[in-house]
């Protein structure tokens, strides 16, 4: 046996890998450079030597390993490692990778080598990437699949990402609720082998309805005389498919859950949703929050070529600007009080940013409370008004101190009460704002992430802009 | 047995709690109003009734979803649900809870019964919110732990929040290399139970040395007569105690783990990593880098004092205000300029903005990149090369048609040139602080997110301003 330190060995695979590509790369140059029929015959023996040598070292990496290496490479490199993956390894290397990756994959591999792959999967992975291969060839490669096969692949491209069905199993153990413990544990014995991330067996009855699981540990310890149903725990966990996978991760979480079973309408065992699978998408899930919060519309590969990163980008650019330029048009109106004093133009900013960031704050306190459900109508309210308190509370505090500042500045204390007003008045607006805009995002059934910042900015910069220079045109004249 | 949907039961429990306090609310409501002994005598009776009630609706819920509705509460609802609590299972609802409400619950809890319900914790329970009490009272109930859990709360406590060993539990099962099957499997029987998330035995020689793992699918499979090692997993991930659970969580996703051995440096097992640990990290490692993100220092309750709310917000609010007086200066510079043309105050902020939008998408790249450790030397530059790229390509289209819109409004050829040129150099600028600045965070060994959104917007608007009014004053004059 050997016990294997995962950083070290991940680190070492990227290592090892890029060793030996720069080797391959170097020789590519000289080649390039020194043209002669005897260095080339050497130069092509080094050449197929690296290769070997890169072949092997990808053979004795796990599939994940191979993806990661396959992500943090740019497009050249990743070409040639994808060349020197086994036939048999590269299906699962395609599940494991980014779907942005998985994109550049699909793009420079040709037909019938995809097709060719994708017969290498289960029919969940194969339903997992179905969103991400060309529709043709994913019809070719899965009517390869074995009647039954077909079946779960046909039930997990039934169910949308969202959904418990589109991302469970469709293997688990089920013993029948006549069996003893004794049975039970021969049914066991007979498989080769047990499918992953299996817990628990489930129990059901003649018509397969479920009627309870009991963990492999309460199987090892129980009396082997007893019946099933003796053993079956009192209290287990169950979804259905078409239940939403978000909220399943929160349960996974909250009950410490390795595997749980997903029944249809009727109670009818369907699935087996694994730990492993609720990971992956908790993942994901937070990446994408991240990506989508800062206005890409999906995700994209770390090398991707520019025309392709700069088009993922244009939307919320193209928002931003529209969102911008109305900002600007406030501005627009008070022209002829900047012209009289232009210190305004230099602080007004200054009320815009401030504003920005403590709506930010507030918002991701009340974007992280929507995306666990804890805000009911009741605690909207409760949580906006300690938000008004909480801006009221920042706003005379550090008002009065850029109040001070602007004085300071311009040795002009109208400016400085007027600077002191704006920023106590647009923090109010970005505490109203921070609250509302997820709130109404999530109530439309949106993630409450998604563009609130573009939003809230633009918010906060007109409302910035106007109160400022409204209260200089008012009181400054 | 009962199958259980997890969040009808967990909208149930917020539900049914919330109906019984409503009741109970109104009633004191009632109280306070009408006085006089009889109705007195009725309204207490009513009220106990319904404290009664409450205490058996949280009886039957699980310490999670306690836990889920103390958070969701605000807090005189709170208190009157924790005073409901039964102590054996205050514990594990205090353990349960974010770590905002624990403060909360410290607060209002008296020493005494802290003290009470914290000897109620395993060591590792312990040991997870040792930070979040103050040290006396920790001190005081961890002197009530038997000798063998007083050394592993004391072996957790000796870690630091990123490292495995503040993580892992002291639980586990693990048999002499010299055992058959049979001698484990008659082992095992002779538990009670066995620890949640037991996945497999660990196989360990004299002097505790592990010499590898065993699930307990192939233990169920197995020979009764060979010898544990011959069972023994080929390739099974290990972990150092001082290693970051931060990797710890990478390897479990993509190797699927349930649990693994944690060593010491000789290799001697210390503890046992579990995937309920990693995904309670996970999720409280994204739910805080939004927080961070977004400028706050640290998690808070949903309903905290507006006085606490304010405060933990001001670090970060202060560090926002000096960057806008910082990049409001820049303008100061050119006042004279904008008194001539007071239309550059009105399209300044644009250029700002879009420089602001596009360095944020940059990042968000980036920050995702480097938390998954994708990114080496070459890497960097090759993501930087193809980000310029990127902004040049969007700057010239983008640019141009910001160009037009400031003609159209302004009739100013000039003008409008001035514009496209500026929003081009700071979508350069953008694009080299966005990869840049979380670059250089994660290379001095911090998170390549914390607080990375002001420092870039601090450049992206004072370079936005300078560039833009620098252009205007040399070309527009």
């Amino acid at each position: 046996m050997t016990t294997v330190r995962p950083e070290s060995r991940l680190q070492q695979s990227l290592d090892d890998v890029t060793r030996v590509l720069d080797r391959h790369r170097v020789l590519e140059t000289l080649t390039h450079r020194q043209e002669g029929p005897k260095r080339d015959l050497l130069e092509s023996l080094q050449h197929r030597q690296n290769l070997v040598e890169l072949h092997k070292r990808l053979r004795a990496m796990h599939p994940a390993d191979v993806a990661f290496v396959l992500e943090a490479l740019p497009p050249v490199d990743r070409q040639t490692v994808w060349d020197q993956i086994d036939a048999d390894k590269a299906g699962l290397v395609f599940v494991e990778v980014s779907s942005a990756v998985r994109a550049w994959l699909v793009e420079c591999t040709e037909r019938d080598a995809l097709v060719a792959l994708l017969t290498t999967l289960d029919p969940e992975d194969l339903g997992y990437i179905s969103e991400d291969v060309p529709p043709e060839v994913l019809e070719q490669a899965s009517r390869t699949l074995e009647s039954r096969d077909r079946q779960a692949f046909e039930a997990t491209i039934q169910y949308d990402e969202g959904q418990i069905g589109h991302h469970m199993t469709h293997e688990w153990v089920a013993v029948p609720e006549t069996h003893t413990i004794q049975q039970a544990l021969a049914d066991l014995r007979s498989r080769a082998e047990l499918p992953p991330q299996t817990d628990r067996l489930f129990v059901v009855d003649a018509r397969n309805v479920l009627r309870g699981s009991i963990p492999l540990q309460a199987l090892l310890l129980a009396d082997p005389s007893l019946p099933v149903l003796a053993s079956v725990e009192a209290d287990s966990t169950t979804f259905g498919a078409v239940d939403s996978v978000q909220q399943a991760a929160s349960a996974f979480e909250r009950y410490d859950l390795v595997s749980a079973a997903v029944l249809d309408a009727r109670g009818k065992l369907v699935g087996r949703l694994t730990v492993d699978a609720v990971m992956d998408f908790v993942r994901a899930e937070a990446d994408m929050r991240t990506l989508k919060q800062a206005g890409l519309t999906r995700d994209e590969d770390l090398f991707a070529r520019p025309v392709d990163s700069a088009l993922n980008r244009w939307p919320w650019l193209g928002i931003n600007l529209v969102t911008a330029f109305l900002a600007s048009r406030v501005i627009g109106q008070f022209e002829h009080t900047i012209r009289d004093l232009s210190a305004l133009a230099t602080l007004m900013p200054i009320v815009a940013s401030i504003g920005g960031n403590t709506g930010n704050q507030t918002m991701a306190i009340m974007i992280r409370a929507l995306a666990g459900d804890q805000v009911r109508g009741s605690g909207a309210r409760r949580i906006l008004s300690k938000e008004l308190l909480v801006s009221l509370l920042n706003g005379s505090i550090w008002g009065v101190v850029v109040g001070i500042v602007a004085v300071a500045l311009y040795a002009n204390y109208a400016l400085g009460a007027v600077m002191t007003g704006a920023v106590v008045l647009n923090l109010v607006v970005a505490a109203v704002a921070g609250v509302a805009i997820p709130f109404g995002l999530h109530s439309t059934g949106r993630d409450p992430a998604y563009g609130s910042s573009v939003l809230l900015t633009f918010i906060t910069d007109a409302m910035g802009f106007f109160l400022f220079l409204g209260l200089a045109s008012a009181f400054l004249q």
